[in-house]
């Protein structure tokens, strides 16, 4: 590492790489050996948050006036160069997060990231996810336009697709036609630099406003507070710990600011004795995968499960605990995640759940705790439900036991929002009737329902939900993931009543501005023109 | 009338006119004699708020198994009875807030009433609001649905299109399939009680769950802080004055409820010396009509002129002064509005505004105020923006004049978020430039942009937003009228993966539920069934 490199790394402002103003630094850990990393990162001022802001401001008002090929143009260009970046990319965010260079993330996530920035790409280019709608009788034409600059907050697990300027949030921002102000999250700046890199230049390449992807890496909280509620802000994105994305709420809600936030979820599994009976071994190893994968470090990882008292739900347990046992535990994403989750299960056992395997301490040598089972029983839990939704986050799960589905249901009727819940039945039907009703209890608490599938690997798909009812998000009606609908979070939806023609916007022109962009014209979904 | 009905009102909880908890009462005021009413209604203890959310939770579950056709077949019913019942209904309201009974209550605001609840039955019916996608590859399929309970409070301007429930909120809410908890406006509670008799009877005759309609007149303060953030409470439409606005939303953001608000608005009109040289009659007699029709108490009222220094500009402002002197001044909705309007005037004009005509203090033997207008510069303007934003709610506006386009621009600028924002230009395009310029400043600041139109009149289009920036409302991607854009406010996504077909929704079932409900299957809009 050269000198220069050595030196505290630059913040990205208005297209250029400027020392930051800035008093504090800080350094991301090694997590695989529990050491800092020798870059240093600033601790950014006001002056610089309000230095980015009063960019994208401009950049907003150019973007608004570019055609909306040149904006699917840079997130294409982008994602080229992420594709060719790879090897720095995963060699930094190895480092940074300790996440498994394959398949994780050479083979899972950059190339989820980039397809990520192409579909939205598309849906910038069609125009299709703004939802245009013309009346010809009323002379009233709409659609979702862009409202102005957007700040990600992106987290610690997905450095790449969840990230705050190469991430769902971010393309979804940009697609919709906003300059992003990025903040890096503080385990991975490194990573969050490079991506920055390769976004400035593919700004230049693009002919956007420089200050369409900027990045600063932390802030103290109430900068951050002033930042998501500063009148030149349009929204923001958050994903993370609840008690910093609920602060960040607060003070955006304040100023009439939209959020969309994504916090904790524990993501409950409901299991039929009868589902057990038939594939005990095939669902013991799609539910020890899908909470042990990436050390259990997913938004959607299945962390509390529910089972009816039952002698196969029992060995349920015993088989789940053995797996947990002799499956070696992954890295942890950083010191405090590990703190974080040890801290968790202590309260989980505080609070009356058996310590079936795991817990203790978290290792001293690397990021990294014990693959961890409670069980309690249902009548625990709805004496104390929420203290039993506390989110172990990492590689541990609470199993929640009841005497019949009517108590289950009772202790689904307590449950917080989140983000997914699933039911496993018996593949002949014989037990639907107890599936129903815990369906009909689950589904209003939950962003997506599934059945016989866990709920790790959330696909990008246009039918996808990754989002759910507070306070697994912040508004039950928006979702993070899926093209086009992630969109709608960063768009104004906006009238032209009488406009001249000449001057409507070109996706609520007469013409189809693609020819195969989606219309509703007078009730009808049609990419034709107006007749 | 009868001493049974002299007695204090009964709430509607549960299906059942009940007395209301209550310590105190209140009486409507007839504006058009400035004298109380004889009727009184009780101010609901939390008891009440208590009994209707439980009741409304059960309601809640109940209407999500029913066909949907069940609650297009109620509104449908609603609407019919609301028609046959048109006489007692006028009545009440203009007794209740001095509107004129022809045209505006019968003609067109009791239609527009009960066609709005048809246009929900429609979108209910079909369920093409729910926007169901469906994604054959991945298996995922998604929608909206309801999300529980809704509390609607109402405004005091229409007393039928957008009462707590008869008018939009209550029509979009009730269509995404959530029982409403209706809170009367004070300045018409016995017109809300009509329409809650009108409404029981429709729920018996269509077989709807009795509390899917309950209604409580008034309560304090906290304990409507209180049901907006009640976790029972699904979500809530209000619409009204902005500090009991703000005051619910910072309960609802709190516990992460959904509050969609309708707050103040002055709705700038810029018009250029070109549009006013073309056709200065016209322009004077549009402005004046939507400037003081309904006495100026709309929404979308042009509270806010915007002119450039010149000749023609000072001979409007003539002739307008010359139209509002020479107009009778109509009744105000009630003593606080005009109270309120006088003070504003006050405000106004202690920040330095130019008192053209009006002004002084509201008439004292019914609920009226002289036609105002009052002009300042935009140099003064802009040096307290918020101050001269102050909203007149009533028959009275301010014209800013400008020395070019670009102060004008600069002033616009400063504009808080509104409903709506119009540009009068020359017909022949000769100041298209200018327009472009004012169009792209205020574009970002508004809902509904308008050319050459004045902004009253909102017609219940798919393609209208009534809706815009904070603090004209409290999120910018939703509208308050138009179906079925207007029901996504009450609507929860959810995601069904893998979901075993016989337990997907009937709107995303293979088969499509009615033969012509819309749905976006793997990237294509059709009414087909998936193939």
């Amino acid at each position: 590492m050269s000198t220069a490199e050595k030196a505290v790394r630059p913040v990205l402002i208005d297209g250029e790489w400027r020392q930051a103003q800035h008093e504090h630094t800080f350094k991301a850990t090694d997590p695989n050996k529990n050491e800092l990393l020798p870059v240093e990162f600033p601790v950014s001022r006001w002056e610089d948050c309000d230095a980015a802001l009063a960019a994208a401001t401009d950049a907003a008002r150019e973007l608004r006036q570019l055609p909306k090929e040149k904006i699917a143009a840079f997130l294409e260009c982008y994602a080229d160069r992420i594709d060719a970046a790879k090897d720095s990319l995963v060699a930094a965010a190895f480092a940074e997060t300790g996440l498994a260079k394959n398949p994780r993330l050479a083979d899972v996530e950059l190339p989820r990231t980039s397809n990520q920035l192409r579909a939205a790409a598309d849906a910038c280019r069609t125009g299709n996810w703004a939802m245009a709608t013309i009346d010809t009788k009323t002379g009233i034409r709409s659609c979702y336009e862009s409202l102005g600059p957007v700040c990600v907050f992106g987290p610690n697990n997905f450095p790449f697709a969840f990230g705050s300027i190469s991430g769902g949030d971010f393309a979804a921002a940009i697609a919709a036609g906003n300059p992003v102000i990025g903040k890096a999250n503080s385990s991975h700046p490194e990573t969050t630099y490079l991506f920055a890199k390769e976004a400035l230049e593919a700004l230049k390449e693009s002919g956007l406003p420089k200050a369409t992807v900027q990045l600063i890496y932390r802030t103290n909280h109430a900068d951050g507070e002033r930042m998501v509620a500063d009148p030149r802000n349009g929204a923001t994105g958050y994903t993370g710990s609840r008690n910093a994305g609920l602060q960040l709420k607060t003070a955006a809600d304040r100023a009439g600011k939209p959020i969309y936030l994504e916090l904790s979820s524990v993501n409950p599994v409901v299991i039929t004795p009868k589902a057990l009976e038939e594939r005990m071994e095939q669902i013991v190893t799609e539910f020890t995968g899908s909470v042990l994968m990436g050390t259990g470090q997913f938004c959607t990882n299945p962390g509390l499960v529910m089972l009816q008292k039952s002698d196969v739900s029992d060995a349920f347990i015993k088989t789940v605990s053995e797996k947990f046992e002799t499956t070696a535990s992954g890295t942890l994403l950083s010191p405090a995640v590990a703190k974080s989750l040890a801290s968790s299960v202590e309260k989980l056992c505080d609070f009356g759940a058996n310590l079936i395997t795991g817990g203790g301490e978290p290792e001293p040598d690397r990021c990294a705790y014990a693959n961890t089972l409670l069980v309690t029983s249902a009548e625990s839990f709805l004496k104390n439900p929420e203290g039993f939704q506390t989110e172990a986050f990492g590689n541990a799960a609470l199993i929640v036991i009841g005497d019949d589905i009517a108590e289950l249901c009772a202790a689904i009727r307590q449950l917080e929002g989140n983000l997914t819940g699933c039911i496993y039945s018996a593949t002949d039907g014989s037990d639907d009737q107890a599936c129903q009703a815990l369906s009909d209890e689950l589904t209003p608490k939950v962003g997506r329902l599934l059945n016989d599938k866990m709920p790790t690997g959330v696909a990008v798909s246009p039918a996808m939900n990754h989002g759910g009812p507070y306070p697994a998000t912040g508004h039950p009606g928006f979702t993070a993931v899926g093209v086009p609908a992630s969109l709608l979070r960063f768009g104004k939806l906006t009238s032209f009543d009488n406009i001249r023609p000449h001057r409507l916007p070109d996706l609520l022109g007469d013409k189809n501005p693609t020819g195969n962009t989606w219309r509703m014209i007078d009730g009808t979904w049609t990419c034709e023109d107006v007749s």
